[in-house]
């Protein structure tokens, strides 16, 4: 048993939350039970997600995309539900979305590199004044579709599509997971090969076409368990607490 | 018994909920019951209120301060509670901010006025190009130890100051409840001879001496009690709902 | 033959260019020739469509996706590329973004009700304080797969994919064609039963489910394909010019 | 006598006075003689405080609330009648708001803690990413009244009003004089046990008490008299000038 | 003998005096003597125009350009020097820039078409979403140099310098007084043969000659000596006071 | 033969292009041939300087004022023309303004105290928190005319113009070109005797009159030309290319 404000201000500072402009209100949004002995970790902050950690015994979760986005103005309909099941089973939630995506050791564009068997090599991809993912370069050159697979497997996901616009054997690759896909003019201009996202627009196909720009869309929700999970394991060793994942696909 | 829906609309329009420029979220801040029986009133949305609320069964509180200003990004310490009590006590919380300041029949100032048998006469306090209050005037000049002890006998509270800064005699008269002292130019500029407001603060004294406009401070909490116990009667008549007052002064 | 400017300036009219808050810059983005015989439509304006109007020999091509977003910085790489392209063939370029999205005749949301045999019924999704799509209502309540099929066959395109979160029988649709996910918290709010846009998002997957409301995504590019086709005859009729349509789908 | 440069000079660089976000024109508001031999001391730039200072042969005033706040508009009314009064008596007018509030030595929030015996802990108070008030700390733990008593004695006012909301004995305490109630959740969050401020309003009453935080309200223009008095021996010292304090009170 | 405010109150009505986004601040900057016999009017509050309207024994100074845009942020300097010199010789200031600039009767723009013996046609020059200045059209077209002529007669200045870019004959003109360069796109889009300003800028001088639009600098003060000038019979008319114009030009 | 990108980094680099705040969009703003053996320097980017930029078989265009400012909104008309031209012929055209204004080697205020003689001593001239001129001081003071007939000299230009406000022998000087008239209140505020730059307008006149600041306004053109004449040398060492000046006066 642990008390959660441990939890929380060591997340705050190995995260860094409240260093980087977010609209999502990064760190606990709601407040739940004193003591933990049990997290969950999920991408989504809605009721199928909390009914399941309810289910766990959790008495926390962990997500990417949290509940408060700017700031609540009415409690009413699916926010009053999704706040009033939060609040009657005492379930802290803690978000963290930005901090998630380009954290160096767990943020899910440096495991989506891992997968690959890739290191970072130079901050890639600015949002309002912030790289918040990574190239990186294969030491041999792979073939596109190949690249592809090892996501597919690695993922375990049959989401993954490959639109190969550019040169036949991949060097580098920048990643942005998630909707990466206004980072594209920037993944043109520094001459990379390959930019992997989660969700790939009908905005930025012709961009990254005429830019030959070779895209894998590994989708959305897929791109982005990754940085949660790597969580997983920080937390039972710092806190000996017990861990779950919540697996909640939209198929996006 | 009444849907709680029909209460919400029925107050969106009477007091014209949306067509105002306000940080407080106006309306139905907290989603509770969705069957209204009993409604509380009060001026401000504190465990206090609540408590109370509860402890008389009601179904629904309307107040003047509500709990939603701008918007709540995150749901911790002080907030949780709250919310949590709400929530779990299933209290619909509908809060009116500006919208029962001005209103021309239940508003604060308009029955601040009526207190002292006064109509009023024409709009008068801008706020964000808003008209916030009223000016009336007297058939019969009166002194101004006479206009405070009205005050303190009508409204039954002892923290009323008189600060007579101009004419012995009141003629005309210039109203906001509240903090008003914003409205002090305005006042000076329009020839008014005394203001009548809730807390009268430091900065604004000297502005007032010098313009030689009387004020009287009826107090913050004693003058807006006046909006809410209107809107009383208006819902029992017309959904046949009980109702009760919550008195929680805080003697500013 | 007829002067570009007569036909823009009936655009300019027809479309209400100047009416809408768009980061858009809707109109003629791009000045070519002067004199107009033939008029190539097309979804987006990059040198695949460019290249192709120019082989079917036209004097100005309509888009509903311009060159133009906000402002050109600089005329380099692909910008440079397609602004040379389109000056050195002096082919005129004119976009219409929301203009083409919400127009009562031959807007892209009027359009996809009409495949459906369906008329707006009224106003729906609002963008920066504008209705940019419509509600409607079947006479005949249907199933879910049974419109899903209508669209494929109508639109000709197999990417058509239904989510069915609300009731069996679908009665009250919104549309918003494109990226429309936007709109989803309205039409939960509003009751409808089905949701038809274009791309849905990962973001919008649970506000759906939890709202139980039913999506169609029918393609970003194929329901935008319906406004500038209606367009077509418009403008044949109007000026005796000759029309083609381009097809440069992006399956997504 | 000194040149008024001189004064200027040093004053803006002993309070830093371009260092500072404020609404207050700080700095000389209004440029009188060119030689200063006596200054007189106030809270509040008011005809009052004008007419005492050139009553007392005063060359320069110094003030904590000067007559320029954002920028002067119009010379009409009130603002004319004080301009004129000091441009046609060449009375040099000093302002100094947030930067007399939190200076480590002469700062309003420093000389309150001084008052009880107490040194500066920590910056307190975030206003506009500032902190303008400190916490402290007794070495020995006081009741309430106590506390209150000290003020009294030593601000000479009867205007100190107790709010016991928390624990008996006081231990952390947090200062921000004026009307400091903005910073009372920072309080809370801090765990301090006593809030002191000048002004106390009615919003932030319930806050205070569910917070379980004690407040003492010590009046605005008391708790703001402390900074320029320490200001005065700095300048004899420094200038050899004569000077002399002009009370004013407002009794707020 | 009138009372300033009368004078005041018909200025600004006459004028329209608040209904235009304007800088300046328009109206009575400077409160002085509440009697008024005698009114000087110019271009530009300045010493020099200050020290001729007092040797005047004017009581109110109206001028185009006034002491205050903006706020006054300090009152030291220059700014404290014409303050002083305008509160202790008790001397109103009344400002009026656009509301000067483009009144349909004694505006300058009016003015200036009247001096070529035309009438104001349409609202011409956009200015923050206003039109400030006319277009006009010549019964008879009009050579370049001849219209040049007229304007070094009547506005007797020899500054006029007049740039032949377009057609030979002028029909069509277009008017912004002061500098009015920025209004050249317009100009050129509308289609008019000649542009009249006060001062024609370097940055503007390619955009008129590729614009084929000739233009002429009549001087920024002479071409604004015409509004002020043209209030003059207004007033004594209206109020009987005796009226003086002080020239002081700038030779630009 | 050099390859375009080099010359652009180099340039980029040696002016620190994206370090200042400019609504100028500086660096290669319109992107024209790969190779480049001449570069054309010339004020103003417009139709008479690139058909004299093509005459000289340039394939680089330098200037001061580019096309480019905010950004590009419609490309018709003028931009249409001028955009044409440049892409038809692939001209690379290069923007620098700001950072051709206050460069510590070739910029134009540097290159300006030059011609008299002088060294840059203090940064001078802020906008938008940017130091953009310098100050000097000559060792010997020098009577004004003096000044204004070296620069008549080497500028090679009559409209050369000197207002003789303040001492008679000058000595401390402050510069910026163009049209610099908004930093006259820092100079007169820092007690400078000379104030040089382009154009000298009608609003600043009396400003610089009552601060006894003389004032030579040496032509926008003119005091503009010194920064790209300065860069050509440095071009020409650095890559071995051709330049070629181009003087295109407005006379103003």
């Amino acid at each position: 048993m642990v008390n959660k404000d441990e939890i929380v201000n060591f997340l705050d500072e190995y995260l860094d939350i409240n260093s980087f402009p977010d609209k999502s209100r990064n760190g606990l949004q709601v407040e739940g039970k004193e003591e933990v002995e049990k997290i969950a970790f999920a991408i989504d902050a809605c009721m199928d997600t909390f009914i399941k950690a309810r289910a766990f015994d959790a008495d926390m979760l962990i997500v990417h995309h949290g509940l408060i986005w700017g700031g609540i103005e009415y409690v009413r309909g699916l926010v009053q539900k999704r706040l009033k099941f939060l609040l009657e089973n005492e379930l802290n939630l803690y978000a963290a979305h930005l901090p998630l995506d380009l954290h160096p050791e767990v943020g899910n564009n440096v495991q989506l590199l891992k997968l690959l068997g890739l290191e970072p090599k130079e901050p890639f991809g600015s949002y309002n004044g912030l790289s918040i993912g990574y190239t990186s370069e294969f030491d041999e050159p792979k073939p596109l579709p190949l690249v592809a697979q090892i996501l597919v497997e690695k993922l375990k996901t049959d989401y993954v599509k490959a639109y190969e616009f550019g040169v036949e054997e991949i060097k580098r690759v920048a990643v942005v997971s998630g909707r990466g896909g206004f980072t594209i003019p920037e993944a043109i201009e520094k001459g990379v090969d390959l930019f992997i996202t989660g969700e790939f627009l009908h905005d930025d196909y012709h961009t990254a076409k005429e830019g030959r720009l070779s895209v894998i869309a590994a989708g959305h929700y897929a791109s982005e368990t990754l940085g949660v999970k790597a969580l997983m394991p920080v937390l039972r060793e710092k806190f000996r607490v017990k861990t779950v994942f919540i697996d909640n696909p939209t198929g996006l």
